[in-house]
This record gives structure tokens, sequence and C-alpha cells, in this order.
């Protein structure tokens, strides 16, 4: 194709507007754009056709299957035993209802327009796969501040357990590191490794890194926020002094809360739902109407000579129902699968007995938006204490009110203690956190709500928490296909606990499908 | 105040819904909130009454004054050259007219929807007076994305010229450094300086600031992004190979663009108005709506025995007008006040003659989102050539078309190569520029428009850019009063360039005036 021929195509299908039409113009084109979409099954239309297959869990990852295997030509029923379909992907608004295993129940009570995400939040930008599905349902989407400078970080043993601004604590550990770095370079540790040239460059990277002085010390920046902030006329700001070494030494806001956002799954941009993240299940349980089936819970799984049959309890009439397929999606949270009556292997079984199902949990408030009077627009506050987030709403900034994630654990030790309270006792404990990092502003906190996912009945678990050994252990007989049976959700991916892992743990279980018929 | 009452005090303020009511309760009750507001002018209502102060411009800055004067009682008109009040607060939307000194004129042609801040488009989140205005005037806010781990930096000299990820640069950078002062411990750096069990902990601190192994030496990490990225299944995710050094050194990435983010003004939490910056603008306008006169160019200045006489020709009509005030708010730019015939100093005219007025500019087109198609969700892309940076919208996501800033530009060389070309040359410079950051798109960029701030009738600059020394010679002269004068406008202040300096200055204005009565 000669430059003008291309240019003139692309410039058509650039007006058209479509960018869809673009895209695949410039692809065909072979330009190269990064990062390749993840492959969606590519199954032929009519491939499914006469063939069964049934889903259990109406979550992303048994939606997403579904969704696929049914343009494909497959028959496909979804069994859900609760009473919705979405399953962790879920917002809660006025008057939903909260239910625990234990019979605990909370009404939630947030103002109309408020909403709280006690599951998945955030898009992390490179998930591909969910973010397509985004764009073609078009679910509205809007940046998640996921690292504010303005936020806290608090930790009991250091700085008399007072909070720290992050940027403070961040202009100080770029200073110190890079005026340690200085004093490596001053003593030999780069020479040989670069040319006297390079050398005089690695002390200006250093410097700029740090924020140094001239003779390469970290001596304090406005990086760290201002002593006296900038204004007008004779109003020079001026830079607080450096942090005390033996001070942010002891705290272990380093050890992960300020490198957060520099790993692969946090770093920007990253995005949310607006209105909430359920209306991605939404979309999905929109397309499905006709073949998800609510109130079913799954009893009993046993192949057969054509496929396997399923068994499950009406909830609603309390009945018993069976039906046979060729294939079986399972997409049940672990902890629910390793105890089915199925015939699943020994060693799948055993390694989702092993695999920890994290207790996490969050804990929401409703409250006037005092955070922004403190300048605090969106963003991630960090405790040493249980509550370890907290998480400011990264829009209607300026409303009267808004909902602050007082409490969001993950850790097993904390969320085992976070669920084994009731909610009030949960309240109380997150209020008491929170004291720490905004003193007096416990009055102004209300209609608190809690979700304690290990408490959670057909859940019982936020997700599949691997260790490394792990990876090389379990996580294999956990994800792997045992025909007809194949199965899906985030603790069959690398990327669990994030809804972009049940997608692609989906489209993985609808490729083994096609591959095993 | 009793604990209890005061807790029942606050449950009432915060219950009323009213954020302010419960804050003012908070600060009553000596709760710390960080950071103070800046002070608003505290004049009395009737401070003003009897008296006259006539404003040159109505940019922000003179909008500000005018609003607050009128509060205290005074007698306010606003001369306005240009025939719109805003100033460099501005928005370009579809039908829009941008005419130049030279005559040069172009009318912009964006889809319904889309527009265009030329000026100021950023609001850093301590700019609290500005951000006060906004809540008080409903102004919508949202998140803007400063900085984007997923865009691109690009040097000439590095690289071989191409592109790289900012997540793979900063990691790199952190990782560099940090194994570099892992070796400046090892050759004893620190001994001394804290103990030996601090000593462990600060290499531990260096691990996990840089993503070290285990022996504290780089050698990549899932932060620079992935040569495999994380799948389902048996998809592990594999870490791409360290950056190589001397090309690192090459790269002027790291003098600013990969710091950008950590400095005061950049750093997170940043915000922008949505649907466009001259709502702030409008906001103002529409309150002063009586005392704004547009088309006025102020023609001359001088002091009389009750204060000053401002004489200004109509433009409209081209007609000499002439007015007494008892006080004169001066917001005009530098370049153009340091020509006007007016009476000041000669001390203050030097100096505004010395200071650099910016000769930033813009550049944006119209196109499909193709940047969202590689996983660029707002923020900002570096080139080491002209246009220096680009802009992907932090909202909008999805939608099939988007405006793109394809240049803006702020060094003085490369701002006076853009100024000088038409805006078809300027057009053909930045298409050249995003064909490195973003080959094969040139065909989808449609419907460029450029501002050049130092080639805009009454304004000719962006700001005023102060070397630090020039702080300590012209800077004083600059912004001081000359009663009947006094001057205002972000170059008087210490956060040039921003709203909230022109916002700062235009309260120390008013309080000068006060003082000066």
């Amino acid at each position: 194709m000669s430059a003008l021929t291309r240019r003139l195509l692309l410039e058509r299908l650039g007006a058209a507007g479509g960018l869809g039409a673009a895209m695949l113009g410039l692809r065909a084109m072979g330009v190269a754009w990064g990062a390749a979409p993840s492959p969606l099954p590519a199954l032929p239309a009519g491939h499914g056709v006469g063939r069964k297959v049934i889903v259990l869990g109406a979550g992303l990852a048994g939606m997403v299957a579904a969704l696929e295997l049914r343009k494909a030509g497959y028959a496909v029923t979804v069994l859900e035993a609760t009473d919705r379909a979405g399953g962790r992907c879920r917002t809660l608004r006025t008057g939903d209802v909260v239910t625990e295993t234990s019979g605990a129940t909370q009404r939630v009570a947030l103002s109309p327009g408020l909403y709280f995400n006690p599951g998945p939040a955030r898009i992390p930008h490179f998930h591909a796969s969910l973010l397509r599905y985004c764009r073609e349902f078009g679910v509205p989407l809007e940046p998640f501040i996921n690292e504010n400078r303005a936020a806290l970080v608090q930790d009991d043993a250091a700085f008399a357990g007072a909070p720290r601004t992050l940027r403070e604590v961040q202009a100080n550990l770029r200073g110190v590191v890079a005026e340690i770095a200085a004093k490596g370079l001053a003593r030999g540790a780069m020479d040989g490794a670069v040319t006297v040239e390079e050398l005089e460059r690695l002390r200006d990277l250093l410097r700029r890194f740090g924020a140094l002085d001239r003779d390469l010390a970290w001596r304090g920046d406005l990086r760290a926020g201002a002593a006296v902030w900038p204004g007008a006329g004779d109003a020079a700001p001026e830079a607080p002094p450096p942090l005390d070494l033996h001070q942010l030494l002891r705290a272990d806001f380093w050890a992960y809360n300020t490198q957060h956002a520099e790993e692969i799954d946090q770093a920007a941009t990253m995005l949310q739902v607006s209105g909430g993240v359920d209306r991605i299940a939404a979309a999905f349980a929109e397309r499905l109407r006709e073949v998800i089936v609510t109130g079913a819970e799954v009893t009993r799984l046993r192949r057969t000579e054509t496929g396997a049959r399923v068994a499950w309890r009406d909830r609603t009439t309390d009945t018993a129902r069976a039906e046979d397929a060729h294939a079986v999606v399972v997409t049940l949270p672990g902890p629910i699968l390793a105890e089915l009556d199925a015939d699943i292997s020994a060693a799948k079984r055993d390694a989702l007995r092993e695999l920890l199902y994290m207790p996490a949990g969050k804990l929401a408030f409703e409250a006037p938006r005092f955070w922004e009077e403190q300048g605090i627009y969106g963003g991630i506050s960090w405790t040493s204490r249980d509550s370890t987030q907290v998480w400011y709403p990264s829009s209607g900034f300026h409303a009267s009110r808004g909902v602050l994630l007082g409490a969001y654990i993950w850790d097993e030790a904390p969320g085992r203690r976070f669920a084994a309270r009731d909610p009030a006792g949960r309240e109380a404990a997150v209020r008491a956190d929170l004291a720490v990092l905004h003193p007096g502003v416990d009055p102004l906190l209300q209609s608190a709500v809690s979700v304690a996912w290990g408490e959670m009945p057909f859940q019982k678990g936020a997700w599949g928490e691997y260790t490394a050994a792990q990876r090389g252990t379990i996580y294999r007989a956990i994800h792997r296909a045992e025909p007809p049976y194949v199965f899906a959700g985030e603790h069959c991916s690398w990327l669990p606990g994030w809804m972009e892992g049940a997608v692609l743990s989906a489209h993985a279980a609808v490729a083994a499908i096609a591959t095993n018929r």
C-alpha cells in the first residue's frame, strides 16, 4: 500500500469517527501498539451449536464465560446461589441488605446518589480485557486517585504515632536514598562501571532524583510540603526540615505503603466505574437475563457418559433440580468448591483447601467531606493499625457529603480480627483508628456499613492469595481443566482479586471447552 | 466544653449536612487541619462605602479583587481590553476565534462537547483559595491525571530516540539509585550515623524502594512493565530486563520529566474543571456583570489629588474615555504594563521590562482516542523535541473522540520558535514530533488549534518567569504597591502561571487598598 493510499484510508476511517475501524486499519498496516490486547476466545459463530454448557456462579468469570460461549452458539445455563448476579462485583446503596453467614444483617442507609463498593473497586489501566467490555457496554469510567501526596501515613512505632503526609515521607525517602547513593559514588561505588563523564551525569541525576543540595546532601525541599506555603507578595515559601532518619527507619511506611503506587498493579492510571462497580456486572447480567438462574445452590457434580450432571437446590422453593451438560464451567470461590460434593480430583480439592481465600473486608461511612477541607481530594491514607487503608472519594468533589472508606483490610490476621467482630464492633474499631488519622471527626461519621468477605455466604473470602511457592505447587492443580469440568475465577489467574483475573480466566475456560470438545 | 457537649454539637452540625458548619465547629474547638486555608481579605462590610476603585484587567486577579472589594462596599469598575472576561483563563470550543497580534486568525472546529484550555488547565490540591471559590460557585471539578506510568518519555539522545514508558524509566531510576545506595552502605557510607540494627533496616528500605534483589542488585521488576503480562492459567508474568545504564544516563528524562510529579506544584491530587476551565472565569464574570467593561483599552494612568485618573479607549466605538478613582488595581500582564503610559516608578517599569513573560504555547487536535487503545488513560508524555509535553484527556474515557494536547511548550527557546511559526507551521511541527511518540497516527489528527501566548493581543506572554536571583532583585519592585496603584496578577506571587497566584495576589491587593486608605 502506498503512503498516500494509506493516509487517505486512515483519514477516512478517522473522520468516520469509528476508533475501532481506524485502529484496525492501523494494526493491519503493522503499526505497533505497545501491549497487545488480550485475546478473546476466537470461536467460530456456530462452534457450540448443539452443545450445552452449565456455568456455576454468576460472578464476573461465570458471566464472561457464558457470554462468550453463547456467542459461539452454545446453549448455556448459569447457576447462581445468591439472589443476584455479580458475585463480589457489588455496589451497596441505600436499602440494600448485607447478611452474613452468622445471620448478622445490616441495612444500608446512605444518602441518595452515594454508594460503596465492598469488593473490587479499581481497574488498572492495563486490564485490557475488562476495559474492552466496559467500552463495548458503555460502562462509564473515571479516574481513581490511587496515590495522593496530601494523604497520610501513620505508624504507631514512629513519630510518636502521629500521621505524616505522604508527600513529606516520599520526598524524604527519595532524599535519603539519593544522598546515600551520592556517598556511595564518592566512595567509588561506580568507578570502572561508568566513565568520568557519566559519573558526573550520575551525580546530577541523584541531585535531581532526591532534590539534593549542590553538595549532594538532603536538607529538605518543598517536595515535602511547606513550612510556609507560597503566597503573594513577600510570602515566599519555606520547606520543612528533613524528617529524623531514625524515626523514618522505625516506621514501616516504606515497607509497602510508599511503594504501593510503583507496583504494576497499582500504578497510575487507575480507573473506577462512575456510579458504582456493579454497573459492569449489571451490563453482563442484562445480556444474560434469560440464562441466569438465581437462588440455585449447586449440591452435586458428577460425570456422565456425555458430560456431567449438575444438581442444585432451588433456594426459593427448596426443591431439588438437576440438568445435564456437555461441559461445566466452575467459577465457585475456592472455599466453596473445596467442600462441594463433586468428582473433581483429590489433588484439586487438596490444593483448594490449602489456598488461603483472603478474609479481606471493608467498612464505609457517610460523612460531610471534612477531608477536602484539609486539601485531601481522593487517594488513600495508611495506618499501621488494623484499618490499614482509608479511601477518600475520587469524584463528587465539594459535594456536601461523600462515602469515606474507613478501612480496607486485607492482611490475614487483621482480616480475621475484623471478621470476628459483629458490625457494631467493627465500626467501633475503625472509628478508633480513624481518630488517629483524623482527630475530632468521629461525630461526623455516620451510616457505617461493613463487609467481611470471609463471612459472606457462598463467597467465604475475597480472593485466592498465593504465596510465591504455591504458584509452583498448588496453583496448577487449582486452575487446570478436568474435562468435562473447566475452572475459572480470579483464583485461576495471575491477577487474583482483580476483575481482570476473572475475565482472563473465563476466556481461558472458554478456550479449554473448545479444545476439549 | 465537655466532650459530650462537643460531640452532641458536632453530631448536630454533621447531621445537618452542612460541611461548613461542621468544619467551623471543629476549628472553634481547636482541631488542627493541616495547612490553614489562605486568608480572605477580612474587610468590614461597609469599609469601602463612598470609595471608588478601578480594576485594570478582567482576568482572574482583576475579577477576584473586584468581587472582594464590592463585598466591602467599594464602587468598582473593571476595564477589560479584550471582548471577554477571563484573561488567560479561557476555554476554546467550536466556533471560537483566536486572533493573534499578527492578524493570523484561527476558527476553532471541535466536535460538540469537546474543548481545549489553551491557558491554565490544572488546579493543585493545595490551591485552597481558588478551590474555595470553586466550591462557593459550584464549579464542578474532576481529577486531572498528571502522571500516568503508561505514558511515554522520549529523548532523541538516548535509546535510539525511541520512546519508553514512564513506568519503565521510573522503575529503572529507583532501581539504579537504590542499588548505588546499597553499594554505598557496603562501603561504609552510613557507618557511625546509624546503629547496626538501623543499617539492616536501611538495607531493607533500599531493597523495597528500588525493587532490588535479595543481594541488593537491580535486575528488573514488573514495576517496569511486563515482557509477558500476567494472564490466566499458566500465563505467568515476566519482567523486562533492566534498561542500559549508559543509555539512561544519556537521556535527559531524569532532569525534570520523571521528577515532575514529585514537585509540590505538580504532585497528586491534581484537579481540573469539568467542562472547561473558563467555568471559573464565567462564575466570576456572572457576579460582576454590571461592573465589567469589555473592549476598554487602558491608555493612560495618572495620579490626581484624590487618587488617580484612568483613561481608556472604547475599542468598539473608538472613543476616548476617562474616570477617576480613589485607587486602581493594576492586573495587566507584565509586558503590557511595562509599556503603558503611566506614572508608575521607573524601578517598577525597569523590573517589568527585565521580567521574562514566558512565550509558552499549546496546540490541540481532535482525534479518535487511539491512545486509550494503547492503555493510555490521561496523563502526559514527554519528548525532547520542541513539543515538550503531550496531554491525553483525563475524562470522557472510551468516548469516540477526544482532544489530544499535541504540544505544551514553555521553555523560552522552543516557545519562541513555536510562536514564530504561523498556525499551519506549528501544526506541521507538532505532527512531526507526535510521529515519534505515536507512529502512524498522523492521519487521525484533525482540527488543530494553537495559542502562542506571546502573540496574543493584550497578553503578550503566558506568565512571569522569575529566576531565583530575580526574586531578590526585580520581584519586589514588580509587586509592591505605589498608592493609589496596587498591583496583582500571577506575576505578583510565588505561584506564577497558576490561577492560585492570581487569586492570592488579588487578596493581597485588596488588603493593600484597605491599608492605604
